[in-house]
Order: structure tokens, then C-alpha cells, then sequence
């Protein structure tokens, strides 16, 4: 019997439900005590706007996280998900950083993290609604979020010039910080970008990340 | 004489730039030893673009902090930098929550920031940049982010609804989770809402903060 009662995860296969999963696939292979039970929330239907869903997480929106072994505790906005996971569930640092001891790659990660969470995210997600969901084609806007979305990445390519990982030393090492920002970079054809070419060392990292089985399942 | 050097801050007066600095005017008010230089980035004039700041930030956005007191380490992302001050000088814990002993309210508090930095601050800065920059009006697009902007204002308000502030136990304390976002919401004259008036208790709240001297002063 396992020490812990699985995780309750209210999700939907999108970037943002798919960072979760795969952060949880990956915790699953380092400590298999983990586990967690995945209800999927039809966002077409609008189940997240529910006064329930409401309830959990005022915002409306999935993934949304609740911890039977520390009293139902309710977490939501994926990269608090993955902060919280990594806190008290990746007691070895495996993939985070110690904020008392390892203060300045905590930090680098909490940067990077912020800029997916702030910049590609949000961006990423207007291109999207632009090129496929907007009921009329405004060439403005696509073409704003389009771009945008390439300077992001343009930005991941400059950090990852001399390093495998976003944070960590030296190389770096895969962590949350990556995880947190892989299904949105991955899923850029969907935002009408051909290819990455001109970004060989994200591609690269792109393609490094999707190796490691846990990301592989949890995200694919 | 100071233990402490003085921070060194490259801003603007944003909304992003003025949360760094109401926090740093809350800090100096109880922590006497510290201080900031603001060194001035005129964004209109793409100086945050320029080579020597990319080097600093790869994004090419202000705020970024340069912290002396800890061998120039290099702080971007607004949050990130609230975050890297409250665990390095904030050692009262009097403006945010200790990830060891208050685990849950540190969860919360990041919740509420991440909240705020992937849904206030890029939504209504979309609506901000098609009411006054896009070069040709076009109304689905500042319909969809002033709507959206007020959506978010509603979450706000369900959180507010029994609580002065939006983290810590009870009614909360002013903390981070505050100051994260209270330079958006109280610049939505900016964003052409008239008031928010249908948001008592968010209305309530940014008066609440702004009667605090350090936000006062940081912020206006």
C-alpha cells in the first residue's frame, strides 16, 4: 500500500494541463509513492465555469490540484502547481532548487518560469485564439501574437545558447522550469509556425526534453 | 553607514516598474538599512532593447534588479524580483510567507501572483496597446481584452469578498500578492473603465493599499 493518497488532478489535454502531467509523470518515475487520478474537465462545455470549479479555483480555468494528504489543500494556476509539487513532493530537489540552499538557481528558475508564465503563455494563447478561434480574421492581431510568440522563443534560443536546461549550473539540469514552458513551445504549429529551424538550440531542447519517458507520457 | 548596498533598480514608471518599487519603499520603511538607486530606462526610446540590457535581460523588459550584496546577481521578471526580495530581505517575514513553516499561505500568495502576472498584466496591457497604440482600431480586439480585463477584476473580487488582502490566514496581510498587481488594477482609468464600482470590495482593497505610505509613495 502506498503511503500516499494520489493527487486529484481537475485537468484537459491543453499547455497548460499538460505541464502538470507532465511534471507528475516525471515525479512518478523518481518516487513511486506518487501517484494522482485525472478528471478531465470538458473546457468546450464549460464545465471549469461551474459554481463547484468555481469554488476550487475562482478563475475558472484547469489544471486545479487537490492534496488529500495535506487536507484537500486546493492549488491552482499550473506553475504554483508545479512549484507546490516540487516543494513538498521532490524532497530530494530532483528537479527544483532549494531555496535556502540554492538560492540564486531557485531564483533563475522562479525568473524563467515567470517569463513562460507571463510571456509565451498568454501570447502563445492569443495567436491561438487569433488563427482559430476569433470569428473574424484580423490581420493585425495574428500577425501581432504570431510574431511575438517568435520573439519569445527568440529569447528561450539566447538562454539556451550555452546551456541544456533553463536552470540549474553549469549546463543546467531539467527541472519545473522547463517542464513549465515545453507544451507550449512544442505545440507551435498549431499556432500556424512552420518550424523552429531558426531556433536550433530551443529545437534541440525541445527534442531533449521529450527523450525523458515521464515527459514523453505525461505530455504527448 | 548602511550594512547594506543599495539595490540597483532599472526601471520605468509601468505598471511592472511601479510594483518593484512600492515594495522597495514598504521595505525601507521597515527595514531601515536598505535602499535603491532607479536608473531611468526610457522605453519609449527602446533603451531596454539596446545590448547591454539584453545582457542583463534576454527579454528586454524592465524592471531588472542588480543586487550588490550578493556578488551583482541579476534579478528580471517583476515577480520574481518581489519574490527574490521578500526571501533575502525581508527576513520578518512581515511582507510575505515562509515556504518551510507557513507552507499554505506561501502557496496561496504564489497562486494569487501567478494569477495576476498570466491573466491582469498581459490582458490589460493587450487592452492598453489596441485603446492606444494599435495603429487601426479594431473593436473585437479591445472589446475581448476589456472584457477580459473586467473578468479578471471579478476574480479578484470573489477573493476579496471576505478579506482585506489577498494572501495569509483570516483576513489576510498586505503582502506580495498585493503590491503584484494593485499598479494594473488602479490604473484602469488607462484601460477606458470608467470605474469599477461593480467591484466594491476590489474598489475597497486598492484604497486599502494605497492609504499604506510605502505603496503610496512607490506606486504614485
Amino acid at each position: 500500500m502506498s503511503a500516499l493518497q494520489p493527487f486529484k488532478l481537475y485537468t484537459w489535454p491543453t499547455p497548460n494541463g499538460k505541464k502538470v502531467t507532465g511534471f507528475l509523470e516525471e515525479l512518478k518515475l523518481e518516487y513511486p509513492e506518487i501517484d494522482y487520478e485525472a478528471e478531465k474537465i470538458d473546457i468546450s462545455k464549460d464545465i471549469q465555469k461551474e459554481p463547484w470549479f468555481i469554488k476550487l479555483n475562482p478563475n475558472g480555468r484547469i489544471p486545479v490540484l487537490v492534496d488529500a494528504n495535506r487536507n484537500d489543500f486546493v492549488v491552482f494556476e499550473t506553475a504554483a502547481i508545479l512549484l507546490y509539487l516540487q516543494q513538498h513532493y521532490d524532497k530530494k530537489n530532483v528537479f527544483g532548487f532549494d531555496p535556502a540552499t540554492e538560492p540564486n538557481d531557485y531564483s533563475e528558475a522562479l525568473q524563467w518560469i515567470f517569463f513562460a508564465h507571463g510571456g509565451v503563455g498568454p501570447m502563445q494563447g492569443q495567436a491561438n485564439h487569433f488563427n482559430k478561434a476569433a470569428p473574424e480574421k484580423i490581420p493585425y492581431a495574428i500577425n501581432r501574437y504570431v510574431n511575438e510568440t517568435k520573439r519569445l522563443y527568440g529569447v528561450l534560443e539566447i538562454r539556451l545558447k550555452e546551456r541544456d536546461f533553463l536552470a540549474g549550473p553549469g549546463r543546467g539540469k531539467f527541472s519545473i522550469a522547463d517542464i513549465n514552458v515545453l507544451p507550449w513551445v512544442r505545440a507551435y504549429p498549431y499556432t500556424s509556425i512552420e518550424n523552429i529551424d531558426e531556433f536550433p538550440n530551443l529545437k534541440a531542447w525541445v527534442a531533449r526534453n521529450e527523450a525523458r519517458p515521464g515527459v514523453a507520457k505525461g505530455v504527448a
